[in-house]
């Protein structure tokens, strides 16, 4: 078996385009297709043909897809001129989005129809962490896709975890993780507005447990948003994580694990987009607890 | 001014012991005291003299005191044989239990009747890092009752966080800490038990978790203990997190600021302690999520 050089790319958003962008750095050769076709344009500079159609990537072999949500993964790959059939016999499907571990497995089962396979891959890592290639990436599906994929994952991230055989089980982990990013937002809104309301300044609570305890870079990160409650510009917008919530919620209930800090989450981002912030980064769900507090 | 080199400590339980030890250690001229007088023996072995009374180690002017609740508190400080009148003028208690702000305010209150000083200054930190001198502590109170404990508190600890003048302030913050250690616990307890609901080993999720996005020492250090499910020996029980979630939330109440996760947490505690796990670490309180799953 030869090294694959040739690579397709759909998904060209705030994380996709970064993404694309080190696997032409790393000399593969990069076709992108985005449904905007405009967003293709930077990529074309660096070095990357472009495709007008989702089935335009497929010729390589080897296609990654970066999409919002389970309806774009599924338009691409399934719907007409999806990618799904076009990639040949030992065709593989890299599929990083965050989605349900349901839509993992029909593309599993429509790819494999057709000798195709698919590497369920979601990482985890915001716009300047894609931008610098140190995404952690969860990986679940065949070992010899993961082999094969290895070569584009390394290129994208800086570490790769592996979740075993059954194709959902880095879904369901990316929702977990994503869902303790949530309840650490919610935790830090709420010890933060405690101290707030007794006369203490939200950012020097911040930084002695973001410091000591706490030193995460998540607690670092969106902690610092949440202490100086600016959640604009957004690097991940409410409605996405309403609806990875959402989608943590139903794998929780499939599983029959009651998750009642999940649900509060939830609850505070429904919230918030209710009161217009649907261009708030998520880390805004914290807001919810001054608006409670009456200190909107 | 002459640098103070003689200190009264009372309070030998987990946290006291090694904190005392490492004043004898940094050259104090220490003096302790404990309610039961047989865990004072390892600190007169290491070169500190022992007082039968809270009195007793009051002659040096100035005592710190690290004790389990309020109510402990306040029976060495205002009790019969308490230390309050008799540290002497410009005497100074430096009071490093966690207790609600209001408690602070009176001991204060009461010693200045005496024209003696008190000093705020609870610590984060388990009992091992009591032993390496590692505890990190917030400070609030007279600015020059911080300069005179400065040497006591570097001998303990890593870091001194000053909350200014406030006499609650540090209690406050110290509450709001503890609460995100209960919430983090809450966090790990609902994705870990998620991700074993559907077939996933929690220990894999756990260490890729706590070694990216979470790599804080709360999160490897109460996350070993959630994976795992292993909540003996405790390093802090059940029944003292719940009395610092009651606090929090009291304190939430005065400042108007609704908690609706550290009411989560606190009802997780209870129903811990329900279940006969008093002398379970606190971190325990992630099992009710597997209660509730049916993983019990």
């Amino acid at each position: 078996m030869t090294a694959q050089t040739s690579v397709g790319f759909i998904g060209l958003g705030a994380m996709g385009a970064p993404m694309a962008t080190n696997l032409v750095r790393a000399g593969f050769d990069v076709t992108v297709h985005n449904r905007t076709a405009a967003k293709a344009r930077p990529l074309a500079d660096a070095g990357a043909a472009v495709a007008d159609t989702p089935a335009g990537v497929a010729a390589g072999g080897v296609v990654i897809t970066m999409l919002a949500d389970d309806a774009a993964v599924r338009a691409v790959t399934l719907g007409e001129d999806g990618i799904v059939g076009r990639l040949g016999e030992g065709g593989l499907h890299v599929m990083m989005s965050t989605v349900a571990a349901e839509t993992s497995h029909e593309l599993a089962r429509r790819h494999a129809e057709h000798g195709e396979q698919v590497l369920v891959a979601p990482v985890f890592g915001r716009p300047d962490m894609a931008e610098a290639a140190k995404l952690n990436i969860c990986v679940s599906g065949d070992d010899d896709a993961k082999a094969r994929a290895r070569p584009f994952l390394d290129a994208m991230g800086v570490g790769v975890w592996d979740f075993g055989e059954e194709f959902g089980a880095a879904n369901i982990v990316k929702l977990a993780g994503n869902f303790m990013i949530a309840a650490a937002s919610e935790a830090m809104g709420e010890a933060y507005t405690l101290c707030e309301g007794h006369g203490i300044d939200r950012n020097s609570v911040h930084e002695l447990l973001s410091s000591t305890l706490f030193a995460s870079p998540v607690h670092q990160g969106y902690g610092a948003r949440i202490a100086a409650r600016t959640y604009q510009p957004a690097g991940f917008p409410m409605p996405l994580g309403l609806k990875d919530l959402t989608l943590a919620g139903e794998a929780a209930a499939q599983a029959r694990v009651p998750m009642p800090l999940a649900d509060l989450c939830r609850q505070r981002l429904i919230a918030g987009i209710a009161h217009g912030r649907e261009d708030w980064d998520w880390a805004g769900l914290a807001q919810g607890v001054s608006d409670d507090a009456g200190r909107g």
